[in-house]
């Protein structure tokens, strides 16, 4: 698998074992900090990668656990994706690795990328279930404060599992490295923008009757504020 | 070109058209504030949704401007990229809409996706302008610090040029759009999560001789902070 995040470092072989991690751990804690992933998957002859919102169920009826992806039945991605093997990818970019030369320039980044053929889900309650995850995925606690869906809701959207199985993480973490003839020439300043993503205060709807900002949302805010 | 981060509203033909924008002005300003995009490929049969950093000449020599991706000439999505049409996805992720219903909720984004069939650079020129652009693109001004690449780091690089040519853009903005029966059942909560991505303090190298950050570094973390 390869990941051009950071390619001219890619191109050691050693590093890219350092960062090719397995632990499983670190994928979930990916999949949990992350809000949408790319579907690649390709449509009319092209790959394309399609972001979209996910559910996880660790426990889930596949190999190694479930991701859900759901859209539209009208989706030519939905659609066509059964058909072939598809990947989705999750990455978060956590800095810009400014190096002192170009060449040695990266960001410090998390990414994984799952393969698999995915299942279309037929069972009734295992596609409730795959909603209510991907909801809670955005907003952990919210479908408990929800009516359920409808039928005609329900016959609308097409629902995705893939095993988390075949999967591969990524990662880069720390200050640049450079040539040493750079460092020793010394002169040019080099380290690391931190980047994150952060929530602002909740916008209440137009026409909503409840003004009050619920708990689930709050906590929704401090768990990306961390 | 299907979007599946709000698929159920995507279902709606008319909501479609709304968001297929087509303003160039705006991807533009999209792929100037985006960090990274994903290179959807084929790579041994699998399409992939790789994390990249690029560079951007609106004035570059392919129909629309030129995209510019790079990576190690070991890669075997660079190396693949070229005998097959690919794309390139942009997106930026600014809320969680929180409907009144599980199906109603929906990402506020802005995506890009661009078709095209990449292009190697073999022109010196060409390729050393592209170097200079990507890392642009991570820290504006960058470049005008730093020594030129070696010729041993460009020949461990492959540059591709992709066409601002077969693009599309689409975003969802703004509150939740309930059922009515919703809107009038009343007593849930609904709104918006804003999101963004923020710069922290700069962190020099351990191993750095200059201890003040520069002026344009500095100016890359107002940018992003806005």
């Amino acid at each position: 698998m390869t990941t051009p995040l950071s390619p001219t470092e890619r191109s050691t072989p050693r590093r890219e074992k350092e960062r090719a991690a397995s632990d499983r751990a670190e994928l979930f804690s990916l999949l949990d900090s992350a809000l949408i992933c790319h579907l690649a998957v390709v449509v009319d002859g092209v790959p394309l990668a399609l972001p979209t919102v996910y559910g996880v169920d660790p426990d889930g009826p596949d190999q190694g656990g479930t991701v859900y992806l759901h859209g539209s039945v009208a989706s030519r991605s939905l659609v066509q994706g059964p058909e072939q093997e598809v990947s989705v990818t999750w990455t978060q970019v956590d800095g810009i690795v400014l190096a002192r030369s170009g060449f040695n320039h990266s960001m410090n980044y998390r990414s994984a990328v799952l393969i698999g053929r995915p299942r279309v889900l037929t069972d009734a309650e295992e596609r409730l279930h795959a909603f209510d995850l991907i909801v809670d995925h955005a907003a952990p606690g919210r479908t408990a404060t929800l009516r359920r869906p409808t039928r005609k809701e329900l016959a609308a959207t097409t629902v995705l599992a893939l095993p988390l199985h075949e999967a591969s993480l990524k990662r880069r973490s720390g200050g640049p490295e450079d040539e040493e003839f750079d460092v020793e020439a010394g002169g040019v300043w080099a380290g690391v923008v931190p980047l994150r993503t952060v929530a602002g205060e909740p916008v209440t709807g137009a026409d909503v009757d409840v003004d009050v900002v619920p708990e689930h949302v709050r906590e929704r805010v401090r768990r990306l504020n961390g």
